[in-house]
């Protein structure tokens, strides 16, 4: 039996607001799964190699439940623009690139390694249309050490015909097949992506819906991002009340269902998603750079909506977890202020839940680090930053959320490997 | 006569939201001043030595015109806060340690270097109320290559009693002793520095405004960040009747003052700005940190407001002035989104020129690299990043405000001198 024993300042996200902290404490994962963290080492493990930080941080990894793999080489690109025209000149374009595997491998090995080195260990993730790149895609992230979900990219109608855009019979075909061709992946596995209700007919709605059913496959796609594509569904989907059940009447609605953004959820969307279980990822920095508006996360906690986080490349404009927790809590603040200073801000803990353990719910984990859970974690070394006064775990986890710090995290695990070390 | 010629893409802000841009230009500076940008060698330059940086961005390095070296060590804490709270808990306490030189050294060592190695080389900085230390901040700076001015801070009242407040006699006394010792420096000067009104009695008021009109000494202050010290400052001086009076009636309003945040200007306070030649810092992190609002900067702009970026560490959380370029965006974006998508945002352009060129105003400087100021410049190579297709110069500039990209600042001019060169 493998025995991984790591020491230093546990922190970990038990629940939502919560941090229960270890200094000195010991992590311990038998063949890749936690048995506990301990303030000091149990017996039965005395003489085992004992792997010890010092005083650097021990924290859950993250878990990055929205963004898409092909707009990575455009990130930080066309931000002056809405939604519908960024998608249209930036985005489809970029996409459309990855019919070229060549240019697949490359791109998505560099995103691979990134990911990793950023502490970002589990994702559910959109590739294009594109079959081929989405294995690639897979292939990649398995082999630098990423767990989750990878969706190829269902868009039959409303894209760029002739750019980025499938027949109806070609986008079920080549699903099937992809889906034939990914099962041997042993920690990446698929997801139906309908890319959003805009760009499928019908018929495409329905396929993947009883596709999903019969094989019991997760589904992720977009919801309620921006007026004008709310009103354009309305427009599409007349015999719908709201966006949401344009997915589910066709059975994609569901507690295996991620929705992005749900910016404008109203209270009877919201409602519906508590109700089935859906998870909602807030992606707070790509809301904001396409000025789509700033989701009432505060609110639908409290409604007992689950919600995780996303970086949404290339929307959003970070990669790192630490940014795109940093940047729900100004989206938090940002709230605040439009709701007139009624709505409670996000503190760091509750942030810090959302970015690691409230994503790593979607995998069936529990809360924090939990006996039984496949190992997922970083090591943070902060002593290079100058310090004020002897500093709380707490505090050092905030400063760290906020302050980017090159070369910091010196090793990372996935599920039970260690796929990083810092040289 | 020493002849510096730079060549490569060659981008600068000649105005705001327009850039000029370059292919292959050479930027030459002549004993440290800029003589032009060129499409090609002119012949007076024939067999001088031409630093070639490829295909790599030539472009103006940064003005940070409001930050807090003292806070530097806190960098990153306290953020769920409101300002006032924030000061006690955490802002005073820190800057308190700079009673201590050793600490003051060492610190300010590390921020003078992150400054340089993160291409920001004019400043307008707060010390903290400490004499030795503002010198040693400012030796610091003038070793590191910084330029600009630094004040040592004035606060005799409303403060941290035995921790972080001066009497009204010592403010003064030390204030005069610090401008004496401090005027050999060639780089950094000082500027007078009143924390804010809350923070400064009458009679030391008085006395700083009298000293800036005596000796020609700028002047700079927060104006307007929350409402909570609005309402403050209204009890503080009932005979005035907007904020921005308190230091016009004591002759610290002028055409050499810096007013940081300005969060709540409304016209009247706006059109005091723009006739006295204010220059408005624009703190955009930090204002949404510390839940302060969002500035109305699209209308200052459009007033005739003079407006710059500022860090404000630690009430912001980043140094880099890329960050704080793309953190001025977001903040155009959350402003637009509460004026019920009413107001402009910034263009990417358009935030550029305020993170440069409208900081650098403040020092005397043209627009852009103009011929006869100062050559400040950062060379800036994205090339490792993907490509999603052949990127124009002014694509690779947004990617590089919004995409931190470690090791990319590949060397910095500041007043003609190489004051940064990457391992």
């Amino acid at each position: 039996m493998a025995v991984t024993i790591l020491k230093g300042t546990v922190v970990s996200a038990p629940a939502l607001g919560k941090l229960s902290i270890w200094e000195n404490g010991y992590l311990i994962a038998e063949n890749g799964v936690i048995t506990g963290v301990f303030p000091t080492l149990p017996e039965q493990y005395a003489g085992a190699p004992v792997e010890d930080f010092g005083d650097a941080l021990i924290l859950q990894s993250f878990a990055d439940l929205h963004l898409h793999a092909p707009q990575y080489p455009m990130l930080g690109m066309g931000m002056d623009l809405p939604l519908l025209d960024w998608l249209n000149a930036y985005a489809f374009p970029t996409e459309a690139r990855f019919a070229d595997p060549d240019y697949a491998r490359a791109v998505y090995g560099q995103l691979a390694r990134e990911l990793v080195e950023n502490g970002t260990t589990r994702v559910c993730m959109f590739s294009s249309l594109h079959r081929e790149a989405t294995l690639i895609l897979m292939e990649e992230l398995e082999k630098a050490g990423v767990t989750g979900y990878v969706g190829k990219v269902n868009m039959d109608r409303n894209s760029l015909p002739g750019v980025l855009e499938e027949t109806t019979e070609d986008s079920m075909r080549e699903t099937l097949r992809w889906l034939d061709e990914c099962q041997d992946l042993r920690y990446i596995k698929p997801i139906l992506t309908p890319r959003f209700t805009p760009s499928c007919t019908n018929e495409l709605m329905a396929f993947l819906g009883k596709l999903s059913a019969e094989r019991d496959l997760p589904v992720q796609s977009h919801l309620s991002e921006n007026t004008s594509e709310i009103e354009w569904v309305r427009q599409l989907h007349p015999d719908c009340q709201q966006y949401w059940e344009t997915y589910a009447k066709y059975g994609l609605w569901n507690s295996r269902t991620i929705m992005a953004h749900c910016v404008w959820s109203d209270q009877r969307e919201r409602q519906a998603m508590a109700e089935a279980g859906v998870t909602m990822v807030h992606c707070a920095d790509s809301n904001q750079n396409l000025c789509s508006g700033v989701a009432p996360v505060r609110t639908m906690l409290k409604e007992g909506v689950r919600v995780a986080l996303g970086s949404d490349i290339a929307g959003g404009d970070h990669l790192s977890m630490f940014d795109v927790t940093a940047a729900a809590l100004r989206a938090s603040k940002a709230r605040r202020i439009l709701d007139g200073w009624e709505t409670d801000l996000l503190t760091v803990p509750e942030a810090w839940y959302l970015a690691t353990s409230g994503g790593a719910a979607y995998f069936g984990e529990q809360p924090g680090f939990a006996p039984g859970d496949p190992l997922h974690a970083i090591v943070l070394d902060d002593s290079a930053l100058p310090q004020p006064h002897p500093l709380t775990p707490a505090e050092r986890l905030e400063r760290c959320v906020y302050r980017r710090q090159s070369g910091a995290i010196r090793a990372v695990w996935s599920a039970g490997r260690k796929v990083y070390t810092a040289e």
